[in-house]
């Protein structure tokens, strides 16, 4: 089969023939039928953020398709069913498993970073994580929603718990800041969207922001969220992972409100303590998405609450997907995704 | 002033000349510019129920308008500026004011049941819990906030705690009810609308609704429910406080899910115990809202995601609150107001 | 082996001569130390309730022993190691074992109930949900964790939410009672115990109760309840499983408290709809323990925070079991252990 | 009447004769018993933090004392009753007083920062917040219930959320890092605490304490604890106000932990914003104590889960305050009362 092989931060990748993975018991093979291309596919490619498998490995982790084979023990599903795979597995008995948090299980698994993903015509996963897709949603798009979308639905749901009415600053309108936004809508949020580009500044109206502010052109970001909002948001979601941008998000917090750090860096922030004291501010860190969160996801992708199509702006073929990654650093796509 | 004052349930309401209330410190006196027509008042006239200050009191208790006139101490409010009367009136000392529960306040005070209502041209409160209403707000369809949608508010989100991606049935379609099915879909649920009346029900699906259920027209509604959902909702909510319909209702809810009741009914309920706790069952009462919590739901409906205009489907003139009160019992009005 | 076998409802048990079980892949074979004796095998035996899987069956749940053999694919657990069994056993992968709220795990299998228990040498159970004892717990009194303590650890902290310095009234202070109160004051709670037995209740002053009341001596259990905390608790905890006195558990909450049920009855309640409404009360069902919350409850019991010793008011041999039911409904045990 | 003055950081305090208070409407003139002796204070004196009031100001916030006289409009205390004034009083009206969070009131007022303390025989305060002291409760040493006690109980209940089970370190034994030892276990946690002063820990371990690390004689407090734990703790709180201390807490924090900070500082903490992403876990700041809050926790210290008479290691007559200071620097004291 065709894949994307990844061979290390100084080869990048290479579309190759490899033979069509074996799957083991409680697996299934999946003919993939869209693969999102995301941002943590560059950190590996020219950032140098390591693989947890060495290369060669394919990557790819947002992915949709069609059951090919069940292997052994597999009852839940059928060849010739239509299926989303979590960006992440999960161990299922760790406490944190157990305890309903199971997207910080301590035996986390990535695809396409801890095993080969699904920048491939077929992917192995174990079944157990795997979920259905009705008829309606359509396959290929489907596929954002194993993690541009289902990432910041934890966010907002289970983390920022965004409630109607609530103020809400989004920082970062790009593939999953998007979904910030319009999840934090969908949840009945007044969403201020901030960012550097008009035009994803344009598409977070469009998917339900009331306010934008392009951070280019103002001189602190804080003080018109707080002139807009009377003090201050509810809620604060960066989804960027710039310490800078975490601290303005944080001033934007208002006494009493939350600040949740979806986007990932390494570096560190500073923070007045006193203010987390005395404003009694909440900092909370957002990971992922549970796999049984998947089920209300999926229904509000089919009920139209969450809107698919319109943001796959770009679709390229497996042997494009170095324009994919083009595109993305041009700024110009929303989400893009590969069909092999 | 013209008001119409109800002088117990043998005479019923008349419209008659009163002097314009005095208002004491601490008071505003609002010129009224709409007061909503709500079953509750009906109880009064018709169905035996007590008001708190004995007859002659004037009803009316969903009311919008302009402040008249401050009273000694009233800082933050001048005459001319638009304003909502939420239904109930807290003391904000006792230990529900002070911890977050204003709604059940243990000296509440109700608009036109303790003290003279908002069926008349003029009418004196506490200025403590009055808001302040937006320009972009309709003055005269802003009154039906004060409860036909204050109430479900507080019930979708403190009570119920929609969460966007829930499944969430609702009982009862009249003005309090369309509102907590808008509000549930405002906050990311997928609703079930269930009647008697198939005119409500089209409504419902305008405000929202994903299914309606005409209950006449089925067997058992929560077998309905159950199929529709793969085993029933995560949220029921009952907004009529019929006996047997939050007993309906209760059979709605999923394994770990929550039932709310918000009509009400002095009678009993027969529910099955074990059921409660095999199935760890949550049923919740539900009380008015807070006036803290319209803020947010001024909010809400600035912002649009709270459609007034669209229901008020009728309106009258203040001589005419007869007619209010049947095209209620008829049922084809979704929400009267009465302009003085 | 020796094992307490039930025969059905006529000829109630036999201790008899069995094979030691087998055991397969993910099991071990556990070499039991004590099994407490519990009101549900009552059920089974005297009043009709039928168990899962058809008699001949070894009943006993609450059981603690020493590992005797690993099954294939067992990596946790070694021969010699000291454990606690669940009385309920989970399948991990259902939604509500998924997000967290494994106790209404929707494949529930229990310990003497849908497979051979613990009054026997030997035990058979999967090594997944099964628990790890400190050497500083007593091997043999530790086996009523397994129902008698964790059941209610789950109703106090997960569902009744006690917190320092809430009001609560635990009726009926039996075996799993007798822990609601000492759990509710090691939570910080003021606790009233209410039962019909002197006896009972000078245990539960021993446990930690503030106050206690018999329920044959005053007019209304509420009326005296809401006199000692001036107007009503803050949670209510029903341990017994009777429907009238669920009713009487509702009475004693105040406006805006909680009542749980943790006792089973598949009677109905009547309950005024409306004060569940206006005075905003919630009804909780509370069902077993997650595993997962073994390890902070055994840490508590290993910190003194729980009394094990104290509780273990009997002891017998297996052959001896039918003296232990008897002591059990004569009411002069609080806990007793089977050492077979 | 006698009252320790302050005249501005290069003065000090001069005990003085100033008349007594008057009161207004709303008020009460409380005869002092006892106020205790708070770090705060030595931040104006020594470390040139402002008073909001400029001085000369007469200092103490932490009262306990007998109403001498009552205001026009106070209906709720006659002289003669024995009283606790809380330390920080609130409005009654902004948005945190209505939704439950008046500890964060935007108008708060010290006592002994924003007016007068009760370093002096007499203290005028609003009635609104002031609590009747139980007969069982010795009326001097409940005067740090005010602050040293309410604080904690505040960041252990709410912000905490300390159940029963939780593991839980605390950095800082002082007056209130003590009650923040003795709360979160009786709220049934496993404590660890923090200090530098072998004294302290002892007193730490009379307060409920699990285990002691003495910070100075250890490489990592962080590594401690995770050896202890297994990883981390479930929740720390940190009550000193040290940003070093701070970032230490927070690396002893277990994936999916809480942090809490309650002790003040105007300096800068330093995080790896990716740790609280990838782990998901919160950093909460905790102010305070809401009036409301007063009345369990007065119920916890009536009841014995409190200990009260331990603590108050030292007592001095009001022109003693100087030496009050002297003992509290040379850290041999836990926490002084005045008695004036």
């Amino acid at each position: 089969m065709k894949a994307a092989v990844f061979h290390g931060p100084n080869v990048g990748l290479k579309i190759e023939d490899l033979p069509t993975p074996r799957i083991g018991p409680g697996e299934i093979l999946v003919h993939v039928a869209a693969c999102g291309v995301c941002h943590t596919d560059l950190h590996y490619i020219e950032h140098g953020v390591s693989t947890f498998k060495k290369p060669p490995i394919v990557l790819g982790h947002e992915a949709s398709g069609v059951v090919a084979e069940c292997g052994p023990g597999v009852a839940q599903f059928k060849p010739g069913e239509r299926v989303l795979i979590p960006a992440v597995l999960t161990c299922g008995h760790c406490a944190f498993c157990r305890s309903g948090r199971e997207n910080i299980c301590s035996e986390m698994k990535m695809l396409g970073n801890h095993f080969d993903g699904a920048y491939a015509e077929f992917v192995a996963v174990p079944a157990k994580d795997v979920l259905r897709l009705p008829a309606s949603i359509p396959i290929e798009e489907a596929a954002i929603i194993a993690d541009a979308i289902s990432t910041p639905y934890h966010a907002v749901k289970n983390r920022a718990r965004v409630q109607p009415g609530d103020t809400v600053v989004v920082f970062g309108c790009g593939g999953v800041g998007i979904n910030a936004v319009q999840l934090a809508a969908a949840a009945g949020g007044t969403v201020i969207a901030v960012d550097l580009s008009d035009r994803k500044l344009e598409w977070a109206r469009q998917f339900g922001a009331a306010h934008t502010i392009n951070a280019s052109q103002v001189e602190r970001v804080s003080k018109e969220v707080r002139k807009l909002t009377g003090g201050g948001v509810d809620i604060a979601l960066e989804v960027i992972g710039n310490p800078r941008t975490i601290e303005e998000a944080f001033e934007c917090v208002r006494v009493g409100g939350r600040l949740v750090v979806v986007g990932y860096t390494h570096e560190s922030i500073s923070i007045v303590a006193g203010k987390i004291m005395f404003k009694e501010i909440e900092v909370l860190g957002s990971l992922g998405c549970r796999p049984v969160d998947y089920v209300p996801l999926i229904r509000m992708v089919e009920q139209g609450k969450i809107d698919l199509k319109r943001q796959v702006t770009h679709r390229f073929k497996l042997e494009e997907l170095g324009k994919a990654f083009e595109v993305m650093k041009e700024g110009v796509s929303l989400r893009s995704i590969v069909v092999p």
